[in-house]
C-alpha cells in the first residue's frame, strides 16, 4: 500500500493511493497515519480493504507529511562510502547516529525556508524506514519485522550551523521545513529489498545525485538492530539511513540553495518530492 | 503553581499541588499537561482557580513526567565553566546543542535502567526549562514570554556510548529511562531569578554534584534565543541547561551507577527526584 496523509497543515486526513493513482480516504478507517495504526496487525487490517469501497478525493490536495506524531526523526551520517569521501571524512567504524527536531517535518511538496542567517542550506535525498513495532535490543534477523514501511526523505542540512557553530550536528539539521517526508509511506510488503533501490535529487532540473542503497555502508537490517541497543524505536519513528553523493558542500566550488530554487527528489518505488526554496 | 501528573505509566492525569502539599485533580479542567494547556493563557487560567475547589487525590500515587507529549528534549552540553574542566574539555564559545530522544522520558521516582552492555551510566543534575508558546528568532529580550515553568532533569548518560562509539552524543543520551523530569512543572512566577537556583545529586547518600545556575556559561533566557535561531521551540518543548561539577567520569577514579544505587537530585525550589537504578 501507498498510504499518505492529505489536506492543509496540521488538518491532514489519512488516505491511501489507489491503483489508479486516485486518493481515497482513510478517515473512516483510521484517525491518522500515526502510533499504533502503523503497527502490523492494523497495516494488515488496512491490506484487507477494498480500495474502492473508500471514498475518492476529489482534486488534488496537498499532500502532508506521511505520517503523524513522529516520535523521534533518527538520522545516519556518512553512510554511504562514496558521500563520505566527498565531505572529506572516512567511513565511521560504526554509525554516526543523530536526531533531527521533529518540528522539521513538512511535506512532500511544501517550501524548503532558508534560515535566517543561512548561507550553507543543503540538500540530502535519504531512504527513511518507519517503525510500526517497538524495538529494543533486536537482532538483525529480527529487524524487519519492526518496519511499517519506507519513504522518501530530505535530510535538509545548513553546514555552517551544522559544522562551523561548535559541537554536534543538531543546529543544522532541525529548522522548520528542514525534513519533508513522503510522499508516500509505501508499506515493507511493496519493496523487496531496501538495499537496491536508487536515489536521485535535482536542483532547477540539473541532476545533483544519483545513487543507489546498495552502496549503504550499514543497511538497513543492521541499523535498526544497532539503534535499538542505544534506545527504543517507537511505532512512528523514522529512520533516515544517510545520503549518497551529490549534495552542495561536496561539488567544487561547493554550491547551497537560494531563494526560488525547485528542488526535486525520489526513490525508486516510492514517489517524488518537489519542493520550493524561499527565504525563512 | 506546582502542576504535575500522577498515575500509572501512560495513564497519567493532571494535577496541582495545593498549599498543604496535597495534590488536587486538574483532570476536569485540562486534558493534560501538554501542548496548549501550557499557553500563557491558558496557565492564567489555571492560576486563576481556587485549589480547594479542585478533588483531592487520596493516597501517594506515583509521579509520572510533569509534562506529557514532549516534542523535543533540547539538551546543552558543557554549560558550567567548572564541569567542562573536570570533563578536560575548554567551554564552548557557543553553546553545545543536542536531542535527547523523547522516548528516554520517565517520571522523578522511577527506575533508570543500565542498558544493556553499560559500564558508565552517569549522572547529570539539570535545570530543565518548559516552552510554554512558540519560539522562532526571539530575542533574549523577549526569551522569558516563551516560558512555562521550569523542572529537574537528570540527564542521564552513558559515557561509553556518548563518546567511545563514534560520532556524535545522541548514543549516550537517549536509552529508555534517561530521561526523569519532575516532580513538578512550576510555573515561572514562582522562580525569581532562575540563574540563582541550587543544584544537587546524590548516590547513596553521597553527594556528589553540588552547584548553582549562578554559574552557568549560557543563561536560560541566552539560550532560548540561541536555539530559536536553529529550531523552533514548540509548547512542551524541554530544553536542560547542562550540568554542575560532580558527574562520575569526572571523579577519580571515575564512579559510575550500578544496581541498586539510590539516586537523589533536586533544584531548588522545583522539589527532589529519587530514582532507583536497575538492570535494563
Amino acid at each position: 500500500m501507498k498510504l499518505l496523509r492529505y489536506g492543509e497543515p496540521g488538518q491532514e486526513r489519512p488516505g491511501l493511493l489507489d491503483a489508479d493513482g486516485r486518493i481515497r480516504d482513510l478517515s473512516g478507517v483510521i484517525d491518522d497515519l500515526a502510533g499504533a495504526a502503523l503497527s502490523p496487525e492494523n497495516l494488515a487490517r488496512l491490506a484487507g480493504l477494498d480500495p474502492t469501497s473508500l471514498p475518492v478525493v476529489a482534486g488534488t490536495p496537498r499532500l502532508g507529511p506521511c505520517v503523524a506524531g513522529v516520535g523521534k526523526f533518527v538520522c545516519i551520517g556518512l553512510n554511504y562510502s562514496d558521500h563520505a569521501a566527498e565531505t572529506g571524512a572516512t567511513v565511521p567504524p560504526e554509525p554516526i547516529v543523530f536526531l533531527k527536531a521533529t518540528s522539521a517535518i513538512t511535506g512532500p511538496n511544501d517550501r524548503i525556508e532558508i534560515p535566517r542567517g543561512s548561507v550553507k542550506t543543503d540538500w540530502e535525498v535519504e531512504l527513511g524506514v518507519v517503525i510500526g513495532k517497538t524495538a529494543r535490543y533486536v537482532s538483525v534477523e529480527e529487524a524487519f519485522d519492526h518496519v511499517a514501511g519506507y519513504c522518501v526523505v530530505n535530510d535538509v542540512s545548513e553546514r555552517a550551523f551544522q559544522i562551523e557553530h561548535h559541537g554536534q550536528w543538531t543546529k543544522g539539521k532541525s529548522a522548520d521545513t528542514f525534513g519533508p517526508i513522503g510522499p508516500w509511506l509505501v508499506t515493507r510488503d511493496e519493496v523487496a529489498d531496501p538495499q537496491a533501490l536508487g536515489l536521485w535529487l535535482e536542483v532547477d532540473g540539473v541532476r545533483r545525485q544519483n545513487g543507489s542503497t546498495r552502496t549503504m555502508v550499514y543497511g538497513v537490517a543492521f541499523l535498526i538492530s544497532y539503534l535499538s541497543r542505544f534506545m527504543s524505536l517507537q511505532p512512528g519513528d523514522i529512520i533516515s539511513t544517510g545520503t549518497p553523493p551529490g549534495v552542495g558542500m561536496g561539488l567544487k566550488p561547493p554550491v547551497f540553495l537560494v531563494p526560488g530554487n525547485v528542488v526535486r527528489l525520489g526513490v525508486e518505488g516510492l514517489g517524488e518530492q518537489r519542493l520550493t526554496v524561499v527565504s525563512g
